[in-house]
């Protein structure tokens, strides 16, 4: 047996998320097909660093697998990518160690999430950024991009529908916000991120952005652990699990 | 009755093409029917400057039609673009003499190709740019375009498909080749445009670009006036109608 490692991208916006359901269509459903069938039928189980929501996008996911193949690295990129189909990339095959696991073994993860900040939704942009026609002060945001940042309860800013059990504690090791042209990009580096985490943060950044709230609430949001204190999860269409990392070990 | 002229814009690849055909989804299925719903099941037709193909965009496509209502210009805007889908999204209203006509009166029309030229397709880009490997010479193409521009027989350039009646004369006031990052753009700025006649262009410009043909060949293929000496149509995600051009009467 070989553990193979695979780092993947997906659009989105045609998928029921990453996660495999009955009579779907999901990123999960449509690898372990083409898996499958490249194993002749034997079913093949895909584990991945995480999943992402329905519309939420992939530059980077990281998946792993085994497979009694003895098959060189090019050609399982093109075999899988010559069965998937053009939402969906395999970039690059390497062998893991066969200890290593995708979700377990993380060390960082890096989402980032984009908001189209113009009078005027575009037709182009609306799989793949939140139409936000609102004004919104930059300087603010970035204020309390700072204050989000180092080891923290993320209670508030994550879905109440996050299972109960495991500390909501993570660490956020780089929060930042910038705008060129009408796009802004929020980037988010992190040892783990809480079911809805970004979608949640960016929806009150947004809100500190229009003067809604202080930059310097985010303390007292954090201190309260209590998702009911801040406003709506922004939609999935802006956001780009972007890059998932591993130790050296792997 | 009032004339109103609209600039609508479309990201195509969820449409059946422009033109209205039963039970598919077209640009003019669902702008008619809005306006029929707006009219109170009156039926309301539209005229555009041209059709596109299945999966061809618009930036700047023109439409008009007729109306008996007496609303202000931004109120149709608004109640148009509350009735459409977020693929398809009305710019601009103005109202026109009772002469306009979106299709006879254009004066130039911009299209624009973009191919996606990396050795790896990006599956954000698989709707909106040709993704096309091969490495090419932007100089030669560029050569190829200054031999286009001016009015010619544009037959070899127009689909076998294409009504047989009418000039196959057309001028092309500018042709260009750009390339930036892995984006190359071409521009077409003309008079009006055959079937298929900017896809099949292209095809022979991206020939040119491989070293397949010299870019004097141009002359030769557009004197031959024969489909048959060049190779295949583009696919239609590369291509946008930028901009539609009318006289200054309107």
């Amino acid at each position: 047996m070989v553990r193979v490692k695979c780092i993947i991208k997906y659009d989105g916006s045609q998928f029921s998320g990453f996660q495999i359901q009955p009579k779907k269509r999901t990123v999960q459903g449509l690898l372990e097909q083409a898996l499958t069938k490249m194993h002749k039928g034997k079913p093949v189980r895909i584990q991945a660093s995480g999943r992402t929501d329905s519309g939420v996008h992939a530059k980077g996911q990281t998946i792993h697998f085994d497979s009694p193949y003895d098959i060189p690295l090019y050609n399982w990129k093109q075999a899988l990518n010559t069965l998937l189909p053009n939402d969906l990339y395999v970039k690059q095959v390497a062998f893991a160690s066969d200890t290593f696991h995708a979700r377990y073994d993380v060390v960082e993860k890096e989402y980032r999430y984009y908001v189209w900040n113009e009078k005027e939704p575009d037709v182009f942009k609306r799989n793949y950024a939140y139409f936000f026609p609102y004004s919104l002060n930059i300087e603010a945001i970035q204020k309390a991009c700072g204050y989000l940042e180092g080891t923290h309860d993320f209670t508030t800013f994550s879905s109440a529908k996050a299972s109960a059990k495991g500390t909501k504690q993570r660490t956020l090791y780089a929060v930042s916000c910038g705008k060129q042209g009408s796009e802004i990009e929020f980037i988010f580096r992190g040892s783990g991120f809480l079911y809805n985490m970004v979608r949640i943060i960016v929806g009150v950044l947004l809100d500190i952005g229009q003067g809604r709230r202080q930059p310097s609430e985010i303390h007292d949001l954090l201190a309260k652990k209590d998702r009911r204190l801040v406003g709506e999860t922004v939609p999935p269409e802006g956001l780009y699990l972007w890059n998932v990392r591993y130790g050296e070990v792997d």
